[in-house]
């Protein structure tokens, strides 16, 4: 692929390809172009939420172009001859339980998840022990601009869960965690917080293994705690709290996720009002009051959906009802997007500048 | 894949395969066992090392078992009627100038990059703003165990290149530069450092962009620096001394780098011996005392490779030759490994424990 190579469609190699992939493209009406050299394959297939078949051309070169794409990011894989396969172009992101392709199309006039000349923080990986498992695990920390500068501040805390299938890498790659701090914060809209991203799966010892994306946590079980619960609070708070300049009481620590990590964060928070007092569901379903055993310690609960999710026409009936129960709320709903990341990030941008304001 | 499933070979999951994957599997005897469901395909092969047809069952799953294989980290691809593509069922790891996929073949009786129960310390990943390339580039930093701890302290710097075709990644995840350096430090084996981790491509923005792995930076060009030495000496290390509590001066900074950016590492630190005082080639050749202007300011030249390498018949008349000329250095030759990343954990830590003692 030479320099002389022309592209009369006016697209652009996506910001997601590996260094110096031509393809995948976005054109200015953001469809996706796909170009594939596969001559001895007999189908080959792009799946990018529906799947579309590619056209061969006499020598071998497979071609595709997409109608035009949501803004946002969106996982896809290659299908050649049937086998799903993630595309060597593009670089791999933790989804649907494997490394999946990703490409990102931009979103016209906004710039919150940009990579901008404001100060930045930091994502730590940090490895712990959890008693619970018996096993280290890793989490990801977002720390912000000023946590290397002013040895002496302490900072309240929000524990931010991936999807099903996803894990503790998602927030802060697919979710650009950092770059949207950052900007809200050189903006002056949020408050400096830590964002702890852990992997919401957990397995004790004695337990068969679970290969399924389908955690039990997600459920909202009645019972005991899941796992993972157990590993939130006996071992991940306390190791943060040990290890990061934090506020330790829970009117400093708030709890979100989306999807699966939605309801990880329902059952979770609703469970240890002790220790949470900011509950964020992002496409994660809704709260009743009647689920909150101690209204008087919610700060705030924050729904989210994309308005293309089915969930979102509920949201605005279970903000009445917190709201006459007395309990703040605040909801979102983000426009034309569905169950995906663009929806996430900007849950993410609405919630972070609720939280942690007196 | 259910719980029912029998082994007879005794083999395990690899370690680098995603959460749940029964495959890629590794025997007792360091076979990899690959299988893939493609009743579709014609021809479905295994591209480790040199490439392996897959055979095919009646029910249109193709399998293979290896000749047993080196211990250590290996990319590999799936090629799927002839196009090469990375396998969902293992980690996707930046090499070969896209996402590749890895296995990890485990080494008897070693532990060295072994997750233990040590004290942990992180890796960071920073954004800063190049003044030679006018972008923003991102680099990992390993922080000790004992960074956060004693806000007082300050610390040497290593910076540590990875290869052709990879990036600032590569040694934090295929390296496991961090449970190297935490298993050292435990054993008290090294002195606590930093290692700066950088992208070993950059380009100017007037310059056309090179697509092409093979990095001008990584010849030993005469003339002019590499657009990557200007990037270290002009924004990378004031960065990080910016932004780090580092010892600035010459003895508390060393460089490394394998292969390509063993090469990067003999420019820079023999065209800026002002700034450096150690130097590390991994498997990226060896340094004459005539190359190195003043041997005063060399405290070490470390030169390592393979042994089933070309370049490994050279490196003891280039070490007796530093001798000679009265400069220190030391060598080692990784046993029984070739171009790969085993050489190049063991060379880390063989060069760590040198570092910065007086």
């Amino acid at each position: 692929m030479g320099q002389s190579v022309q592209f009369p469609d006016n697209s652009k190699p996506a910001s997601s390809n590996v260094r110096g992939a031509l393809y995948p493209r976005v054109t200015p009406d953001f469809r996706a172009v796909f170009q594939v050299k596969a001559p001895d394959a007999q189908k080959v297939q792009i799946k990018l939420g529906t799947t579309w078949d590619m056209v061969k051309d006499d020598k071998g070169m497979w071609s595709l172009t997409t109608d035009p794409l949501v803004p946002g990011f969106h996982y896809y894989f290659l299908i050649i001859d049937g086998v799903q396969v993630s595309d060597p172009a593009s670089e791999s992101f933790f989804g649907w339980q494997r490394m999946s392709s990703g490409i990102e199309i931009p979103e016209t006039g906004v710039d919150f998840y940009t990579l901008k000349n404001v100060p930045h923080g930091d994502v730590r990986s940090k490895w712990y022990y959890s008693k619970v498992t018996e096993s280290w695990r890793r989490c990801y920390v977002y720390c912000p601009p000023d946590y290397n500068n002013n040895l002496k501040k302490k900072y309240p805390v929000l524990y931010l869960q991936h999807g099903s299938g996803e894990d503790e890498r998602s927030w802060s790659v697919q979710g650009k965690v950092d770059i949207i701090m950052d900007n809200l914060l050189a903006e002056g809209k949020a408050l400096p917080m830590l964002i702890v991203m852990d992997q919401g799966y957990a397995s004790k010892p004695e337990a068969v293994v679970s290969t399924s994306p389908s955690n039990p946590g997600a459920n909202r079980q009645q019972g005991g705690p899941s796992t993972f619960e157990e590993v939130v609070i006996k071992d991940l708070i306390p190791f943060i709290d040990g290890n990061f300049r934090t506020f330790t009481n829970r009117e400093n620590r708030a709890m979100a996720g989306l999807s699966m990590g939605g309801g990880q964060t329902f059952q979770i928070t609703t469970r240890n009002l002790d220790k949470f007092a900011y509950i964020g569901l992002f496409s994660g379903g809704t709260i009743a009051p009647a689920e909150l055993t101690d209204k008087s310690k919610v700060k705030l609960v924050f729904m989210s959906y994309g308005s293309r999710e089915a969930g979102s026409a509920n949201v605005k009936a279970a903000a009445d009802a917190l709201q006459q129960a007395g309990i703040k709320n605040a909801t979102y709903i983000s426009p034309l997007t569905a169950h995906e990341w663009q929806s996430w990030r900007r849950s993410l941008r609405e919630y972070a500048q609720l939280l942690f304001k007196k």
